[in-house]
């Protein structure tokens, strides 16, 4: 009996210090777009979003360190978020690369439930519920790429504020059913490390017990730790692979971290 | 023998003064949610830019009275077009229309050149080379309807500002090989008027001879000008029929100007 090969799905998600240096972003887009093959990329632009914020003399709400997503707030998270979508696909297009821009409200691509109120009213921030993987096979088999907004959009049509982290592993866990798929997270270090002050102490391999025992130990820093969270839990679903590290990951010329069952 | 008639694909332009003004846009857009059959919207976004341009500090470079888009001004005007093209789409999606945001980048949908440079450099701004109607086609026998900001790309990979007029025109040529297609200009007037100051004096009807006439004894308003020479331009095509008129003309619930041969 023969198997035929499933095609392997990309799910890159490219994280906001990567978003903020136009060269460093150059850099990386000419990686993505040399990947072979189907693939999605997920951006945010949280950093982005907090200067016009700023620029335009509004303020940042928080609550026990937490920002709030007001109605002011959402305005400037979807335009700069939409901003830097289209600026991503007309650099793309440049490199040959077919993309499309997406927020989740397009094409219904990314529905999402506004977050329950319960002691912090966190504003117009969603939580992934359903990812039209038709419309997104549609366009993968018409060799187009995908490029979406951390924004998805209620089913009454409010767009939200969603996490980009989380917004990639839904689109990967949804679309595993008809790809095989892998799960790449880019970010500015190499990889998950031992040490947080040297680079080249990446942990190449990463299991859910060797992640128990760092944790644990506390030997993971907190700024990884929601990251690995999701990580995990998406090796639950049927996701083939999942990597973490800088651009070069793309190439895989650096070191990365990979994590495994 | 028996024709197949071809279905009616309707585009529709929305103005800038319909854009700023929510209520206003919310009404428009229930009536373009009801339009039966395929549709595209195109929209710009020049008024609501330009107060971007303001509260950022930034000069408005102009030149002989014509706007220079600078690079700084093609970021604000890709903010603001792709921010106002995300609500516009999750305001619809709200009326249950099936809409899909797109600007001329997405997936090579409208391919420009930037304009020469001549006496004066008018920056990134661009006129429209091609339409890609084969992708265009493939959403509307999906079913989705395609919102375009006024901005285009080329095939280089740089965004450029393109009028939004002839953006919709030109769409509307390009889909007429493959549809029955009407244009419509929705605008804050109810029509092309005889008297810029009595909103009762549409002209019902304006054909090339009677259009030539009003042209020359100067009883058109300059602000006319383009977009009437754009229509008469476009009926040169096989566009089957263009109106002019405020929001209730997608209903004709008003009165319009119908432009024929």
């Amino acid at each position: 009996m023969i198997h035929k090969k499933r095609p392997v799905l990309k799910v890159v998600k490219i994280g906001g210090k990567l978003i903020e240096n136009e060269k460093k972003l150059q850099a990386f887009l000419a990686d993505f777009s040399a990947f072979k093959g189907p693939k999605i990329l997920v951006h945010g632009g949280g950093i982005l979003a907090t200067a016009l914020t700023q620029k335009l003399g509004l303020q940042t709400k928080m609550i026990d360190g937490r920002r709030i997503t007001d109605k002011n707030a959402m305005q400037v998270i979807t335009m700069t978020y939409s901003g830097i979508n289209k600026t991503i696909v007309a650099y793309l297009r440049g490199l040959n690369c077919n993309a499309l821009g997406l927020c989740g409200a397009d094409g219904g691509s990314i529905i999402s439930k506004k977050r329950e109120v319960r002691e912090i009213d966190y504003g117009f921030v969603g939580d992934v519920e359903e990812v039209n993987t038709t419309f997104i096979s549609s366009l993968l088999k018409q060799n187009i790429y995908p490029v979406f907004s951390a924004i998805s959009c209620t089913r009454e049509g409010q767009l939200l504020n969603t996490n980009a982290d989380s917004v990639a592993t839904e689109i990967a866990k949804a679309m595993s059913k008809e790809f095989e798929t892998e799960l790449y997270f880019c970010f500015e270090k190499q990889g998950v490390l031992k040490d947080m002050n040297d680079e080249n102490s990446v942990i190449e391999v990463l299991n859910t017990k060797t992640y128990k025992t760092l944790l644990d130990n506390g030997e993971i820093s907190d700024g990884m730790l929601p990251k690995l969270h999701n990580c995990f839990r998406a090796l639950e679903d049927n996701i083939s692979g999942i990597f973490l590290g800088n651009a070069g990951l793309l190439q895989k010329g650096t070191s990365f971290t990979k994590i495994i069952r």
